[in-house]
């Protein structure tokens, strides 16, 4: 019970600092979109996809959170868009505190969308709220299509499931249409987008999803 | 600093209860391993294997780790084997508290080996003896050989790393080599073992490993 009132207590703490985040960025009409999977699933590759789209038509920055290191955010730099690392120590993901904290560091008033790359964890960055607009989440399709029962919350916050991969659907044995019911199951309104950031296939339906949520950010 | 103070606490808490975990294996000549991945990586079709291996020379049994659901543990009960299922609920990992509790379902006196299947993440699960012997993790090479960097706790504390599915080598962009050098410069001690539990090459090195190791504890 001690254990549960902390995390009740942190949960708490975050959602008023997430809140503050939100103001900032409804202020300056910038969109924010959190990225989540767990290790190696493909976030970096589909934010470089995402940048190289999206660039032409939106000022972008993006945050890259990780237990330690930068390699993610020399990635992203070579883009040619603004990256902020974020190093969480021994914390397993990222919190709207360490967010807040790089926002003095990010331009948000020449800034059109945010991209926030979490931590590769697929239990607790679901929990907690960065003040984005959106979540995505990620699987890999050599995870396995037993995820959704076994990581119930992340799939539950999504608004957007990318299955990643999916080049490497012949060589493993992952069935698209029993993943994306079990997810539908805990999230009605979840859209499943598989693709794969390698070869391009299905990178239009993603980009697709994304320019709707930006245009349906920056008309409120 | 707040938050900090608290997981150094929690973190204090478990070592005594780890510290007494160890004490009852110790007590019952039981070699205890803590298998570690992030989602997907393939611990549960690893413990397929091992068990199928093992059963004739051992007498074993399985805790089965996941935020929800049982779905492992009915795989593995489909093996023969006693097998105990902890719910984590919102926890990203496995604690000596946990285990302790379920040490009272398993008969450690007509025991061998106890397998531990921990939650899929690579951070948390990291930091909290479970009293086991050793900890081993598994890398899918669909991962990406970028990840001792970025999960270096991980990488120090486990004894053997595992690179599974690498009968997805020719598909997928991993660098083995490179992966095992990031790995050893962490952990000089590192057993590195690459196989496919899903055809079979370099199971048996695994299985030669994890032999040694019981006959280590048993020994003592």
């Amino acid at each position: 019970m001690h254990e549960i009132a902390i995390k009740s207590d942190v949960l708490s703490e975050n959602a008023l600092l997430a809140h503050h985040n939100r103001e900032h960025f409804h202020a300056h009409g910038v969109y924010v979109l959190n990225l989540m999977s767990g290790p190696g699933a493909g976030k970096t590759t589909l934010l470089e996809r995402t940048i190289d789209a999206l660039r032409a038509r939106h000022r972008l920055a993006v945050i890259e959170g990780d237990v330690q290191g930068r390699a993610d955010a020399d990635r992203i730099g070579r883009c040619g868009v603004p990256v902020v690392q974020i190093n969480t120590g021994n914390a397993c993901h990222l919190d709207a505190r360490m967010v807040h904290r790089e926002l003095e560091r990010i331009d948000l008033g020449h800034l059109d969308v945010l991209l926030i790359e979490n931590v590769g964890n697929l239990v607790c960055p679901a929990e907690f709220d960065l003040g984005e607009h959106d979540k995505a989440m990620i699987l890999s399709v050599t995870e396995g299509h037993d995820k959704p029962d076994k990581y119930p919350v992340m799939f539950h916050v999504a608004r957007a499931l990318v299955l990643s991969k999916i080049d490497l659907l012949p060589h493993v044995d992952f069935d698209v249409e029993r993943a994306t019911r079990a997810a539908r199951a805990m999230n009605l309104d979840l859209e499943v987008i598989p693709l794969s950031a390698k070869t391009g296939v299905g990178v239009d339906g993603w980009l697709v999803w994304l320019e709707g949520r930006i245009a349906r950010a920056k008309a409120r």
